[in-house]
């Protein structure tokens, strides 16, 4: 593992630093913001998956979270959104290949050898982190932006008793419906059971075992693409134990993400620390 | 006025706007964030003005102000740093012309027909805010990072009256002692009186009619060049009514700025309601 910055941070340190990644094949960089806590023992952490386009870097420092996770006491992990690379695939499209990963393992050419987003954000980095960072494996959320709370959703389902709680900001809710969904699946698993990366589906399927937060902007530009309707109708009838709130006036951007982190940051630490 | 965009944010409202400047004769682009509290008539307003490189965004989405600046019901304006464009002079290094117009009004060539952000700042950008915006120019503050911060300080010491408090992160202190400083005026001012572009300067000649918070990071990497021995020791001889705090372990990135926005924007909210 490999530095590339470290900056003093609300009393913590933001950290960059990059790794040689086997399930993606390529190196991988990740942010991760360390409260000061974490100088005397492991501490809670939350993971931020970000969105299309999106490297490690935007939410770390676009989303002002590590005010609010620094007040918490809990860390902050930023991986980026795919394996990068000139000698890896890549599609001319913002929606597909480096950057849009959409943490999924791709079984179909040519994405095959790189792309294995879930196992990097489920296993791989998980493990690296929990070496080499002083990180409470026991104390884990998730959260995430767009693809990333399509991300953060599908995970936290798929793997029960890992995530004490799972919040999105207006994640793509139900891709095997959506644009912002099929394309990708079609390429990256082609004709295989893509149920497992519908966060929707899984709703329905299974739920979540803990608390769920939802944060969706009514002026959304994506809407149409995101369809928060279908998660939210998902999650009343399984009778989930959770929020979903429409904020009235917000569209998709930053400006959105920020003004709610405040309330995610929150959200996790009351299952960390209740 | 052109709208440039408009996005929803802690419940007020993040523009980005352009408009044909006289002073620097070209488009200016600049933010500015509304509070809720604008709705129902005049705000008080902050001033941030960035660094070298930064253009009106940099601050606008990563120095988390935002969040503060609703809480105090308080609106922000980010200026630009320079003039811009195809057919202005500008310069291969990052430290001078576009991105680096140090606030001054440019007298010598090639800078002098567009290099006034002096003029844009205190004259022609603040008529233009308090005609379009229910702004009260009664209640503004100054602050700013670096050149900005050296901005804010020569600017609200050149004003009396006209600014209730003035703040700097990590500001260029001294320039006229400095290689940020003397390659710039002396660029733009020639031989002239640069005295009054010296924040050091000024608060040994005048200092402020009003409070005084500065932050400087005590591992900032460009503690050479910004001087910030200087100011404090010009602040404290001249009894100025203010703070200057060195922070420990802290750089000179808005990792630094984000952590202590918070102070700066309680600090001139102070300064506005009490």
């Amino acid at each position: 593992m490999k530095t590339l910055s470290e900056n003093r941070c609300f009393e913590g340190k933001q950290g960059v630093y990059s790794h040689a990644s086997e399930v993606c094949g390529c190196d991988m960089t990740f942010g991760l913001f360390l409260p000061e806590e974490a100088r005397d023992g492991p501490v809670p952490v939350l993971w931020y998956l970000s969105g299309l386009t999106c490297t490690h870097e935007n939410a770390m420092t676009k989303a002002g979270a590590q005010a609010w996770a620094a007040e918490a006491g809990i860390a902050l992990v930023f991986p980026d959104t795919s394996p990068r690379g000139d000698d890896i695939a890549d599609d001319e499209a913002y929606d597909l290949g480096q950057g849009a990963g959409f943490y999924v393992n791709a079984t179909s050419s040519p994405w095959a050898p790189h792309f294995s987003m879930w196992d990097y954000v489920a296993s791989e980095l998980p493990a690296l982190l929990f070496q080499e960072f002083p990180l409470d494996p026991d104390a884990q959320g998730i959260t995430g932006h767009s693809m990333g709370g399509h991300g953060a959703l599908t995970l936290a389902m798929a793997h029960p008793d890992r995530y004490r709680a799972v919040s999105a900001f207006a994640p793509i809710a139900n891709p095997t419906q959506s644009d912002w969904g099929r394309k990708q699946l079609s390429a990256y698993l082609g004709d295989a059971d893509w149920s497992t990366h519908d966060a929707t589906l899984q709703m329905q399927a299974v739920g979540f075992d803990g608390p769920v937060l939802i944060d969706q902007g009514a002026d959304d530009q994506f809407l149409d693409l995101l369809k928060p309707e279908a998660l939210a109708q998902a999650m009343a009838a399984r009778r989930q134990d959770g929020i979903f709130r429409m904020q009235k006036g917000y569209d998709h951007s930053y400006f959105f993400v920020s003004t709610f982190m405040e309330d995610h940051v929150a959200f996790h630490a009351d299952a960390f620390f209740s």
